[in-house]
């Protein structure tokens, strides 16, 4: 891949690029670069786009980063995701085995992830307080609490030679959060008291009105319904809504409910987290999952995986009758407490045509508040303005629309336009040294590093694009095998897959035999050599007799084979 | 297909079965039958499940229905939307071709598709005015308008010999509609006071509470964009939402804009629907779409296809600055006036995307309501059953948990549990001569019907299983040329498409070579005449290998040719 870029070689700029999560939801990764130093925040994983059949996760684009690794002094974490850590086990002894600093839950999971890759001993892991202050080369960095549906969350604050950088990571505000922990407003304002160069925010929820709802409310809600229950009641949520197991947990014991989790997930989030202090159980309040049998059902609380339908989840189990402890019936309350991830819609409706026909009774978000999002709102976007002041603006995390709403409200708050940079993955923000910014003509190449089983960056959108003439109309392989002569020694052998019911096309595929041996006994003796060019003339005559015939058009794959 | 039923040979029962449109959302079409008559309910195509790549419809299971065809008196269409027409063309002469009745604008709509088809000719079609009545065999048929966001939409009542049975098409209550003509509350509290056997109810909002927002709203809220609009507006809708169409030119006509419209569905809908008197255009204000230069842009207003994303589509071009005669840019604003149907997100992101970045002011139902359902909310549906006050009910139109929910709100009105059936398609719910229902034992298999390219019902479960593989893992052709003693005659050729970027597996695909030969080689050579066993070790052999070494599991086809 071509690199356009000097590799940061002019010292007397500060440059900010994103390597990822801009433009998109998830792989956030961005370069902060000042001389001879730089660092790295985040460093996540995407799920696949819709036309990225086959592929498990999309990676940020390091090319850029592994240039300049010997400058790297660190990578920091703002929290525990993985859209913001699951690149990590892939790329970090690429980049040299920078040290990786996130607080004590953010580094726990990160741990997790990396033992998984059998990588923990090749990651130096460095945890930090928000309220320490780190130094790498020219950089200090200082941290703010934020609220987010995961402890530990934090923003970054990095004091650059040219004035403060602030990249929020994914936030809200939360006056009454789960951990009783608010977003720590007096730092952020006196960041912004001091003059804050460049604020990046996250975009997610920039086209929604109004506030998120509090976790707090969540929290009275899932109460409500737990009192209401006579049943069982089984709730299913991500493993790393880490706040929301700790408020299923609080409502369990208020209610005198036992509490089993059932998925692996789920089940080393609530060893980790709570190990380290981040979700508190009540003594006795917890049970293994074969344990429930021992308890009436009006005194059970299951904790499950499967939220988005993922068919071989718990929940997914439990809703095809497949657990092997957990048989939903009439008189369970079945708590979806997510909400669909994009891509994602069909499966829960099918998880919960499920549960409905297994007669239990569903709560989900259309019907009652059991969600809350991690995001700030509208509202809550012009307060962190109000805060920050910054002066200037790049909307991260969300697509391309999401960015554009957030730099208008940044444009209603008061920050001319000149200053507000809508950023695509790989753009650099160059400032010089009186703050003056603009975005460099160059541009960085950034493309989809796809994980696609044991493969990293080796599916190329030339395989991706075959997997989606693939499963549009299938395809039909032609093999042909001629002699010296150029003549076919047997009928051609014709296989078809994925194109039409071959039991139902016998007439077809009989004339498309009767087509390949007429194009192979006019073809020109003395070009019988040219294989590729009846090769292509194979490919265009069979994909226009099948056009005509189908208008379908299959992927056509001629073989010819001399003996 | 086994056909388990007897075809309703016993006269003694009424019989209401749903050849598709219950359990999912699309190809609505029912039986009802009672000795030697039968009618049937609309005849609607689906669009395909996520987990259908390349189709391009799916049809009703008529297998019952042609066994049953010389009874058929009539085919009903409740309006004219592809959900309850589009099957008609496929199949309306296979079924011995029975008239088909429809109000007007119903009938001007299936007409217009016949034509396509060149149908036109071998279908009769029969207008109905709601005030009708039809004798076909024992059947009275009367209808009642209901409101939705096409004009003429009806509601049927068919009125046997063990009592009414009102299938409701889809519906909403709007006090306030588009074309001024309210839901007939008369005629079904009539039929609700003489006692209706059995209500067959659609389901799709089943989930949502309150009322829909009146098509009155919509309207002012257009109205109120229109005029706070300085540039030009592009309106992106659906050409089958015939009220909206001309709610946009009555608000067009109060602030003095032209009206041009672009897409060919939509161009042929208003000339149709305006030709028939549905869409009323004041003189001068419609124009060509050439003509718009001609205006300045402050006067100017263009009705679009496109709003679900389609590449293809009017706005989908113009989105790309591919548009012929409309470029986007700021001072436009873009109004997409429709939600994104289940599997259109990724494309309806996309356009927002491109819609944003080219500088329009673009609104949408998520920041304004632009937009209402056609379908009835919660409390609707508790009116609808407050006026009819069936004996019996059973929820169509929409997924399993939607018909449940239906069901629910059924049960809270009072409708004894009994009497209530959640019909999965293919269900046969009979009536005896004292109006008691239950369901048969027997249970009609229905089959999705593809259309794909030209055929229709040619392409199966395996198909569409195959392309489902062929798309996560792409495939492998493995072709082995050997002699008569089982020798191989050359290096074996490989070829793979969708699986692995060929460049960058030069190494695996040069051990798969290997592999091949010597699992020809160790071949007994009393068993190579057997050349299922041969291939279905290459296939075993080579999909492991390929597994382990890159934990894919691309489709294996191993060809054998003998020399």
């Amino acid at each position: 891949m071509p690199l356009p870029v000097r590799g940061g070689s002019d010292a007397k700029l500060l440059r900010v690029i994103p390597l990822g999560g801009v433009g998109e939801f998830g792989r956030n990764m961005m370069v902060i670069e000042y001389g001879n130093d730089a660092i790295i925040i985040d460093m996540g994983l995407m799920f696949p786009l819709e036309n990225m059949p086959g592929v498990d996760y999309v990676l940020p684009d390091i090319s850029y980063a592994r240039k300049i690794k010997d400058k790297i002094r660190g990578v920091f974490i703002t929290h525990g995701h993985l859209d913001h850590t699951g690149a990590i086990p892939y790329f970090i002894r690429e980049l040299g085995s920078p040290p990786v600093y996130g607080t004590r839950l953010t580094n726990g999971m990160i741990k997790e992830r990396l033992e998984e890759f059998r990588l923990e001993r090749h990651v130096r892991l460095i945890e930090i307080h928000p309220d320490d202050i780190i130094q790498l080369g020219v950089f200090k960095l200082t941290f703010f609490r934020v609220n987010h549906n995961i402890p530990d969350s934090i923003g970054i604050a990095v004091h650059t030679p040219y004035g403060v950088v602030i990249n929020t990571g994914d936030w809200k505000f939360d006056h009454t959060p789960q951990d009783q922990r608010p977003t720590e407003f007096g730092k952020i304002a006196q960041l912004g008291d001091k003059g804050v160069l460049l604020l990046c925010g996250d975009s997610t929820n920039a086209e929604k009105a109004g506030y998120c709802i509090s976790e707090k409310e969540i929290q009275q809600n899932l109460e409500h319904l737990f009192s209401k229950s006579q049943g069982r009641i089984i709730i299913g949520t991500f493993s790393s809504l880490v706040s929301r197991i700790q408020q299923i947990i609080n409502a369990a014991e208020k209610l005198q409910r036992k509490v089993a989790v059932s998925g692996m997930s789920m089940e080393k989030v609530v060893a980790l987290a709570s190990e380290l202090g981040y979700i508190k159980i009540p003594k006795g309040t917890l049970i293994k999952i074969d344990q429930t049998r021992e308890y009436p059902e009006q005194r059970l609380i299951i904790i499950a995986t499967g939220s988005q339908g993922q068919e071989t989840s718990s929940l997914g189990r439990m809703s095809r009758g497949e657990h092997r402890h957990i048989k939903i019936q009439k008189g369970d309350t079945v708590i979806l407490s997510s909400s669909p991830i994009p891509g994602n819609e069909r499966a829960v409706t099918n998880l919960m045509n499920n549960l409905f026909s297994l007669g239990a009774h569903v709560v989900y978000n259309k019907t009652f508040d059991v969600h809350t999002s991690g995001h700030a709102n509208r509202e809550e976007l012009k307060l962190m303005f109000g805060l920050v002041r910054p002066r200037h603006f790049v909307p991260i995390h969300g697509e391309k629309y999401m960015q554009m709403h957030h730099a208008d409200i940044a444009r209603q708050i008061g920050i001319p336009d000149s200053n507000i940079f809508v950023m695509d993955n790989g753009h650099i923000l160059e400032f010089n040294s009186k703050g003056d910014a603009r975005l460099s003509v160059e541009k960085l190449l950034i493309d989809y590093v796809m994980v696609d089983g044991l493969g990293v960056g080796d599916t190329s959108n030339v395989v991706i694009r075959d997997r989606q003439v693939l499963a549009q109309d299938g395809m039909v392989v032609v093999i042909a095998t001629v002699d010296g002569a150029g003549k076919l020694v047997s009928s051609p052998d014709i296989i078809s897959r994925g194109f039409i019911y071959v039991k139902g096309a016998d007439a077809l595929l009989h004339d498309v035999r009767i087509l390949v041996k007429k194009i192979i006994e006019n073809h020109n003796i003395a070009d019988i050599e040219n294989w590729n060019s009846m090769r292509g003339k194979l490919r265009d005559d069979i994909g226009k007799f099948l056009f005509q015939r189908t208008e379908k058009r299959p992927m056509i794959l001629p073989v010819i084979i001399k003996v």
